[in-house]
């Protein structure tokens, strides 16, 4: 069985990469294609390196949607309120890689956020759609809110290490540094080539959306309490997510069960490994696998945990792919790459 | 039917690329990877962006190379004489990514290499693989030879003009700009990232090996004669080229008659497209595309035809791929990524 | 004696480059900056590698400027006719680094910019501004319009060749390739950097407003008759631009008379070189200089001449400033590096 | 008076900086410059970038330094020993780059290199070459040992803060991303564009030989002890230093103070700038200088300072200026860029 999906958002660069995943997927066949300001233009207008350049952008208009199986929203923040359910409600499954419900209360989403949440009463229907912890939630749902880029590296890396005490989840410090592709498509002076090349910046230190998305995620993972203090940092590539998290070791951690925590945790993943030396984002650019390492700083009794992914796949269309493979009984890799490309 | 293949060489960007192709290909199976000083170590060891890392390499010695339907070799120059002649008197179709057995004769492999072919009888026995003006005789052959990457991108601009009389063929001019990884995986100053990024150069200027190969490409698809002066450029990206052809309109050459050779050359092509605007490179690497357009410089009777592709896949591992589904009578693009990545 | 100077369009690319080679003249000294849309924002807004950051924009028009001794304009094309006749008419010396004044006739500048010269009998009062060609017209004049980017890399590369009847003058092909801020500092969805990293292209194939300029350049100081045939590319780089020009060799041009008109044209330049092998452009980024080859290519009968400038400063800021430095009477290198950066 | 100096080492990326600065100030006069494997070939052999480009190699020997007034030292760790020792011996004043005589006792030298230090006698009359924190010393000295790129951003960044005890110097996390150039100009397969370009990488986690050093300087200039875990990242650039350093506030610390401790620290200081928003390194390529931000995450307690510098300039040559300027009684910022470069 082949199942009809369409992807609302689809110009932008999260999008794009989920029309490339799915027109290379065994299983999904895309139906409908829907854009904002690209309404009626080609796909290849936006993204001239897709195969298939000729179909043609509906808009994002939830009636303007047919029914189709699943629907992937690649919307802005803030735009996936009304298609979400309106789509709901036409008994359509719905994995969302916008911001708009990945919050579990609507406190957390307005710490995150800013404002209030529109349609608080949803979000116990949506699930957390990251299947490396929250995989029996996602098999059983048709809501589903992909987890941000930066909480994607940073929850695959600590999560393990948190649930099994290792570390003090109160004093967690998150540096990481992200290709450009992840600040989206946008006409900013900061995002031109001329003002990105050849430099790195920090930026939204102490208060980046992703934060609170990151705790969350310890915390419904472990059923305890931490505080991130988390920095990100723009780095001059297109894709590639680089996560350093530092924490203080707990009494008694040594290398040895620091190895083991993070070994036992991902065994059985088939897109996580845990390797010896640092992880490198080139590694995994392209496909939607997941490096990580951890190293015990005896001197310091820090844990430095290190993961690497592409932003664009696992921590944006291939998660939430991998999330659709669940939601409807897939095998959980179908359609998803193994390799990467390098050079 | 699924075959069975070796890729020999297969520690070069161009050799790791050919294994991502086939690992991706549902009708070719990889059952031996050779490399040379990596004997005994795992793929991953060298290309840790590829799934499956736990592979060994084998030798290049064609004595260790298993019975297998095809071999691909992706060796330095001079590297392929002796295990291709073994190989083939084993029976194995053979396809070579290198530039030994590229050249129709022995005077023309002299021009381009400075060096007496060691083997000129067997020259007779290759086919030159590029499949778009040459797709009947690889579709019967054993043994193709791949062509070159510059080559590949300035056969496909000019091969049409050429034969239809369009252009003079005594004046052309190819000035091609190509990625990093054309230059293989050498430790040479001149290729350290703190030698390349930032810049651009030409290099070989008036005697790049990959001019005679364009011209013998151009004679033996037109019949006619033809001179090239080719200067190549580096510029600092890893992958792609872009191909600027320059040639003299013949008189009575209107914009009108030009984009019908065109059209009409690649209109049946599945992975040659003929655009309006000019080709950029991001538009087809990671596929094995080739993006061309053609303008008539009415002022200067210039025909200036631009193309655009992978070095990597339409100009190295994938092209080859494209050559073997033809060998074993698969259909042609089997296997072969249409669309690419970006960003 | 030191002299005063304003920059008029100090925001941009080539404004702040201005600014910064005018900070580190010891005979200069800016007196005034002027910009539009950041008219009363201190300078670091939007040059923050610049020091004395604190300085503020007055804005562009004519009237602000205080009685200085030269001004330079920064401003887009079209924006230059208004200041430049009132400033001209209060008796200032003008560098214009901008498009306007650039042409001899209002001809030319229809032929190159598609619209009627607003001030055409105004156009005999500007010198064309490329010190190595034009050295004592600019040595007296009050009004410079300092040359486009592209124009300098291929009038140095091609002068010396035409002068001496060394090519054929008619069938010249300039493939020329430019970092990104030859563009500008533009919000564009092309200049974006998931748009122009790792991907090259070419543009305005046939149609760029600099071919007008380098033909003018050729007939200004041969006294004949030239056609350009120009194909511009965009390379994923910030600054530097490298010419590669081809022209057919006229009979009996050696190798040796090739060298002979190059060394003799530059040897006592001080910003110009004539080196053996293929110039690079990260060898001139940072400076004000101009490195150079031309090889014959035996076989073909084709010249290729190559050169390399960094398009800010010799291709822009720079060479605003050597022609200041003649048109004031100081020695042509004051203030002009001479090594660039490097890695 | 100008000052006679020699560079040895100078054909590295570091040394070939110390030539461009030196060549430009006013104050110093280059009278040697000496290589290792150079030895004999012209300058323009490794800098092309560098005016004066045939002046040639001599050796690096001690030995075959004529008498200057200083000498600076770029050689490769283990190398300074012999020629600082000859050469102090004959009375010259020694800059040295390098990392051999950095360290204040020949135990914190074991811990940071994992060898005996061959001179521990010697470290006593050497001074610790950051004029921000130990100009002092450092106007007196005959012997600078110029601190490493990492130290440098991070110690500025972090020494007001331990100093005036607002952070919790005992868990001190230092996240630092260096552009390519701080590697050296070492023929490695890591270092390759192909292997570098579009990927970031975390490397020597919890061991890297800077850390030794940082916790150096602090408890140099701050009396205390600290402990830091530090991890290095190497970034697809060619040059800067981003140091995200993250440590726990003291109680009762406040946004309002940790602003007057930084602005109070660098407020008299010609090259340091504490700004608001987050530092970018663009704005710091190519000139000494150093910017710095700090921030007070309210909700985790934690201070997260940044610091952007080149590591060329202030993490390298031009901090070796700086102190050499120190040590003759030159003003301190004679000869050294407060403008970078931009695009």
């Amino acid at each position: 069985m082949v199942y009809a999906v369409a992807v609302l958002g689809a110009s932008g660069y999260a999008g794009g990469e989920a029309v490339r995943l799915l027109d290379e997927h065994p299983d999904f066949h895309i139906a409908y294609l829907g854009a904002h300001s690209q309404e009626g233009l080609p796909l290849s207008s936006v993204h001239p390196h897709l195969s298939g350049g000729d179909r043609r952008f509906g808009s994002n208009d939830a009636g303007a949607v047919p029914d189709v199986d699943l629907v992937f929203l690649g919307l802005p923040h803030g735009s996936s309120f009304e298609p979400a359910v309106a789509l709901a409600a036409r008994g359509m499954r719905i994995v969302d890689l916008g911001s708009d419900f990945r919050m579990d209360t609507a406190g957390r989403y307005e710490e995150a956020y800013g404002s209030l949440h529109p349609e608080p009463s949803t979000l116990a229907s949506w699930v957390y759609g990251l299947p490396e912890l929250f995989r029996e939630q996602i098999a059983g749902a048709t809501r589903v809110a992909a987890p941000g880029c930066y909480p994607t590296a940073a929850l695959l890396a600590l999560a393990p290490l948190v649930a099994a005490g290792a570390v003090d989840g109160d004093r967690i410090v998150v540096d990481a540094l992200s290709g450009v592709s992840g600040a989206g498509r946008s006409l900013r002076d900061d995002l031109l080539f001329g003002s990105v090349d050849e430099g790195v910046r920090s930026y939204a230190v102490g208060k980046h959306r992703h934060r609170p998305e990151m705790e969350m995620g310890l915390e419904l993972f472990t059923g305890g309490h931490v505080r991130v203090t988390f920095t990100p940092h723009l780095v001059p590539m297109q894709r590639g997510i680089l996560a350093t998290c530092t924490a203080p070791a707990v009494e008694g951690l040594t290398a040895g069960r620091l190895r083991e925590v993070m070994q036992r945790a991902y065994e059985q993943e088939p897109f996580v490994e845990v390797i010896d030396g640092p992880p490198q984002t080139r590694w995994v650019v392209g496909s939607n696998r997941v490096l990580i390492s951890a190293v015990l700083d005896e001197r310091t009794r820090m844990v430095i945990v290190s993961s690497a992914i592409d932003n664009l796949v696992k921590g944006a269309a291939g998660q939430a792919v991998q999330a659709a493979n669940l939601m409807v009984g897939l095998p959980e890799t179908s359609g998803l790459p193994l390799s990467g490309w390098m050079p």
